[in-house]
């Protein structure tokens, strides 16, 4: 590609640390699959930044991966998942869900965000044998549309999960933006407390590959190691995890890049607004989804890779801008110039 | 682990130059999802090794979801997998392939290997609708037991499918010791020609995570890339399976680490012979397995690391010796020493 | 139940031929599975009277069963199915289709109808592999909402269908009362030639159990005997769906059933319509949906049974008011007159 | 057919009892779906005739549905059920337990019978998460070779049950048969007090359709009606299995059809012994398998019809021959004078 490319948080490789990392420990001997010293490492400091030991740790190649795994692992047959409309497991993962037995409840939002009012209206919906249990809410944080849960969003579901006997799920492929935006008054801690499982993203902030489980309700921890075998989670050499998540954690790495993405893209949408143009969703974390005149977004795409996200009107496109922990400021300088030349 | 390992063959990281060439790559922008330029190129340089062009090729994170894709991509819901009673599928993946709604009709075999008379046994039992239809036989090369398919052994195989319309898959986790041994008489440009699907092995001959996918049957070919997203499979950073087969194929070496495996545990096996003792299976590559007196196994264990594979008689078990591209020969004298100061 | 009820058209038993014709064959000894000669008798007749020969003919037990056999016979693993969003598949069957591991992708319709134009819709909206592939349509006749799909309904879905190459599923638990509804213009004959699929009702139309499942694609033909097994669907002694689906169709029964239960419902909803009140979808069919203040629900439901559907204000609910080949007139004369009083 | 069937024990209509009652109660409207006042009442009978209160019962119209409901209710993805290789879940459902994700660990046994070492020699061999986990142990009562448990088999089995933590579960297509056979000593309150979940079949003891699952396990019962639906499991005339099965039990209906049956099997056995033929299971209820020469088989067949069940050599087979409580004992007669006049 010689346009530089907002598409993705996933274009580069990994933080050269990392990558130092697997280099210097790259002929020590260690046992397969996940139970080797690097991922008990990693899980002892990870337990260290959440604040909480009483947590199963678990690593996995992908979200999807992730997704499939921790829901089919905690729902009977015959229980559903509820969603957003625009949730990653309800559009994005080619029925990975489905694929385990279990439907999705999904209803439309407002900016991709679950509320307890949403989850309530799905649950008097379905009242019987005749139709599929709810059991799970899924969340994602920041969501597919760049908003972030906010710590009152968080309890309010928690709160509703309690009342209703629900399990509370968060998609966290990209928590570290979600918990770096300056919008957001969440910690790890935080969503330990109100989550019965997440996950914390690594490869759309800084890993080469790999996705940390975080199980923190004692119901749903027994056998997983059982579920991820049987999924086709469990890799041989699952040291890469470890060693990996060792490195974004065991200072501030995690944070830090995921705090640079956000800049970059806050950058982005405030010279955008500034420039006079309006935005689909509130621009909160490493995604912004501004509506350009399709004339404009020609001559952006000249320099520039990026996805048309929605149709606003005959002139008028929303697109989609992902920033990462590699993106280069003087793009975005380059960016904003050309919106500057067209305005 | 201070003990020197002969457990598996995922005890290092990756060689170096794969770990160099992740590096040098490491900030081109690609696309995401194994779509990248490294991925193209690495398709481009194995359809040139095998010497076939009309084949397509994916990647995937590790044996078990490549078992499980290509398996589930190409049954119909009622139609059942044959595998020896020892195969991976069958014992060592968690009921990965009953997970996707299939039965594996397993039967015992002679050393690993499934012979056309044993397929044969298979379908004349099953004979209507009230029985699974079995429609796929799978098979390792080096199967689970270390020993190998020959040519003629495979040609039986792709016969006897031929005659009742069975797909012939085989799981390559760890095709390059299989291809590197002595008593090989395949290529690559054989097994695409007689396999409906195979898959090659990265993270047991030297890659950190990956394995490639080959599709020969264009009737298993259709919307692939759909099954892979389904089950998990598809990387965002899939660049990192490309940019790892580049490396392993772009000249040899992916053979010269394979054969550098066999020949560590070749030599292995022969010492062990000339010091008088027998093998449960004939060594070909790159596991073998011995049977020694209990005392001695205790003593080799207090400096080496391996399986006690199975119990033989009260004084004797055999054990699991696996070598690696990373074994040291010095460790290889060191075994066959103590060996040699107990005899 | 001491009140009278219109809660379903399954509250009887079975027409008294058919249970005779069960009397009469009771000891012939036949061979089992629905292979037996009154089964492929009934399949012979059946043939006659859809008018075409080159159709396959099986019999389940119930309509979940037939959705779910159906379904998931003509699909592969990713591909998933295009419903209403009131389809049965999709709210009253507990998850049964995602069961066999598809999505649903429903879509909200005008009184329970699909259209192209909704199909296009959803078609449009799955680009690629990260998305499911809907490649099934599914429709009821009658609806669930008691509306029917008239000639030229179906034949707009067929040439979509045809279009994508999609498949069109008819789901017809109350076929027989959408045929004989006064609004149809379809025959047998047409829908075997519109659908690649379909069932004809019989539990919901006289009969005490079975349904028939055509297969008039000849690509969804091969081993669905195979499907119908594993899920359960192969009933031992398979005659009693022979038995009865003979005496529907021999001669004219099961229209004329169906006519009843039609001529029952449409003749109230006449009476309900003269006396002032509206519906929440037009009538017709067995299915009807009138709006009734509370009060008057409440005195209906002393000497009455029936469902109420829908709040439509805080005075109003919708109600659900089903007939069947057993209502009896002088209950429809009854519940009218007990409306009248309260006018 | 013309020739007399010994080929199952389905090959008629039901009781006349049965039909009669299906008659009586024929315009009696009642709720839909196994909620009626038949179903209550045959549930009360059931549970006064098998000594227990605290038990839950549910109706549905097959074996094979019953065995997939019973067995994917009961489990997590990753578990698997233990079976005798000749168990009917094994060979004769289609693949149905795997179709619903769970792997089935079958052993050989001596005449289809599970015994404690068995499933201990399974439990052992799987230690770790890379293996499925045996979690329920699946026998018949009789079994698919016409054997039976007697009350110190159970015992063992619920013994070695409670040990490892695993569930016990008969299918009694066949319970009939079993329960009053000579050589049987178990109750229904044994079966009940022993397993955690049985099903009592009707078919094949005098039903049109319908089996009884009877869960016994609180931990089994929760939820129980939606894996029933999810399944296709829930009939919307359900009144019809508890009108028939009120009729079987209300009195002793269902033991005097059996015990008709299992004379007639025996009679047929004890003549054959005395003619000098030898069986390939012991002869112990309505199934028995003889061994005669090819030349009689061929002349049995002109007469009666049969199953080949296996070549024993050259010159002979054994063969199935099935009575019911329709079988006519003139025809034991005429069979075994055929064999006498062979002789």
């Amino acid at each position: 590609m010689k346009k530089y490319s907002f598409k993705n948080d996933y274009s580069e490789g990994a933080h050269p640390n990392l990558l130092n990392a697997l280099n210097d420990t790259n002929f020590i001997q260690t046992e397969g699959y996940s139970t080797d010293i690097f991922c008990l490492e990693a899980s002892k400091i990870l337990k260290n930044k959440i604040g909480k030991d009483d947590i199963d740790i678990h690593f996995v190649s992908g979200g999807t991966q992730a997704n499939l795994i921790m829901i089919s692992s905690a729902l009977r047959p015959y229980e559903s998942v509820i969603s957003a409309t625009t949730g990653h497991i309800n559009i994005h993962e080619a029925g990975a869900i489905e694929s385990t037995g279990h439907k999705i409840n999904s209803i439309d939002t407002s900016a991709g965000k679950l509320t307890p009012e949403l989850v309530e209206e799905i649950l008097k919906f379905h009242t019987d044998e005749h139709m599929v249990k709810p059991k799970l809410v899924y969340i994602s944080n920041s969501t597919e549309v760049g908003t972030i849960y906010k710590k009152h969003d968080l309890e309010a579901l928690f709160e509703i999960c309690r009342k209703y006997d629900l399990y509370l799920v968060m998609d966290g492929a990209r928590l570290g933006s979600a918990l770096t935006s300056p919008f957001n008054d969440l910690s790890l801690n935080d969503i330990a407390n109100l989550c019965d499982m997440f996950y914390i993203g690594g490869t759309k902030n800084g890993a080469l590959i790999g996705e940390a489980i975080i199980i923190t309700n004692s119901k749903l921890k027994d056998d997983f190691r059982y579920h991820i075998k049987q999924k086709g989670g469990l890799i041989a050499k699952g040291r890469i995890f470890g060693i990996q998540f060792i490195e974004l954690f065991k200072e501030n790495l995690y944070f830090d890049l995921a705090n640079h993405s956000n800049r970059m893209a806050l950058k982005l949408a405030e010279g955008i607004k500034q420039l006079g143009f309006s935005f689909l969703y509130p621009p909160e974390s490493n995604q912004i989804f501004p509506i350009f005149p399709k004339r404009l977004i020609d001559i952006l795409l000249e320099s520039f890779d990026f996805y048309i996200w929605k149709v606003i009107d005959e002139e008028h496109y929303a697109v989609r801008l992902v920033t990462s922990w590699a993106t280069k400021e003087n793009k975005i300088d380059e960016f904003l110039s050309i919106i500057q030349s067209f305005a």
